[in-house]
């Protein structure tokens, strides 16, 4: 980043050995990156991480003392294997405490008698957390400080974080726009560079593509003002035309 | 892990602005996951970071030092935004040099004419690295210690992935076996629970789904000793009759 303001950046964990192990495909960081840059906020880094206590406190500890937003998913369930908001706890230095709200929810959702031991796991929250609301399936999230704990389940955490979007202070939207054309990343490289450098205020991506058999590259620019993407834009049209190709503008950068 | 055999471990690096922007989804980690799973290498983190060279270094260094192997994906291409290799090099504290095999190979692809200043900057690798073989389209990753850097694309991040596995030294390769039914988590935790106790040597996780409108949950065992994986899981298939439910194995885990 090289704007003179200090983007507000967000740190994603996605707690779960079942994305480790390959057996599921994370879904969640498409969805909060995106959502998060409409309103400000800069997808720093995102990690995957294991069911086990001490990795997950360590980087809790570190993530949230380093990024203004840190967002968990998963392991907020009633078996075993969920130890989330038992490692929030630790992380903070607080007890788990068996929030009422909570546990008046589950019983509303799947009736007082069949509020077993496991399924009121789900009601215990570190002391000093709020509630975030989840309108499928009631179990809620919670935000600690800076902290928000969402469920792994993508119908799930895309609900708790319409619950929670309010919460968030964000900044000047990241906007983007790109072009593509049958140019290859090496063909343009050094025009694109010298670009880069004369609009050190807007970040220029280069992806190389494979469409119908043909070797191509989508050139994206991005940044907080629109003017200045636009006149980039521009600049790598005319590099992409002056090089024998035909960029087209696409609808998503 | 409660194995008393330490597990081989690998931790992947996803470096690119385009992931964490949402404007790309990830494809690569599922794939490393599964393939090193089969021959015994547990991934045990992957972390999403940007392009950013302070970044980039102290990821390498962390993780090359905590984990057994690291692959890094993307950043290894023509364009001003491919910082991977020069990352790599001052995480060593090496040089980048000009490799000469490299440059044959992309000599070979493009025709030695088209060989510019940017597309030889793909043949730029760290002192004392070893090539890694790119059959799709030429431009070598390379391997540093235990440190894998491979191209983000998949096709060509599984073409050589293809051609390093060999370099690999595996451990007992991680079997999965699973069941599914329409038993909720709240309603089989505490059983499980208690079959997770007595099979500390196996890794037991619970997924909740919704299919065709119903809530049901996957129960997977996971471990090295396949006895000790079936019983296991007969012991989970007697817990979801005992419950009510229809225990369906399923053919992956």
């Amino acid at each position: 980043m090289t704007n003179n303001k200090t983007p507000i950046t967000a740190c994603m964990l996605i707690i779960g050995n079942e994305v480790l192990s390959g057996r599921t495909q994370d879904a969640n960081l498409q969805f909060l990156a995106t959502r998060l840059n409409e309103i400000g906020i800069r997808m720093a880094e995102a990690r995957v991480i294991a069911d086990d206590e001490a990795g997950i406190i360590a980087a809790i500890n570190e993530c949230r003392a380093k990024y203004d937003y840190v967002f968990t998913t998963g392991g907020i369930g009633p078996t075993h294997d969920d130890i989330t908001a038992a490692c929030v706890a630790r992380a903070f230095g607080v007890e788990l405490e068996r929030n009422e709200i909570a546990v008046n929810l589950l019983a509303e959702h799947v009736g007082r008698d069949n509020l077993n031991e496991s399924r009121l796991k789900m009601a215990e929250i570190p002391v000093g957390a709020s509630l975030i609301d989840n309108p499928v399936s009631k179990a809620p999230g919670f935000r600690m400080e800076n902290v928000f704990v969402m469920a792994g389940i993508p119908k799930i955490m895309q609900a708790m974080f319409a619950s929670l979007r309010h919460q968030l202070q964000g900044g000047e939207p990241m906007k983007g726009l790109s072009v593509s054309s049958l140019i290859t990343e090496g063909s343009v490289a050094a025009g694109l560079s010298a670009i880069q450098d004369r609009y050190p205020d807007v970040e220029i991506g280069s992806y190389p593509f494979v469409r119908v058999g043909k070797l191509g590259t989508s050139l994206v620019v991005r940044g907080i003002d629109e003017a200045r993407l636009r006149a980039a834009l521009e600049e790598i049209k005319g590099l992409v035309r002056s090089l024998g190709g035909d960029p087209v503008e696409e609808t998503t950068a």
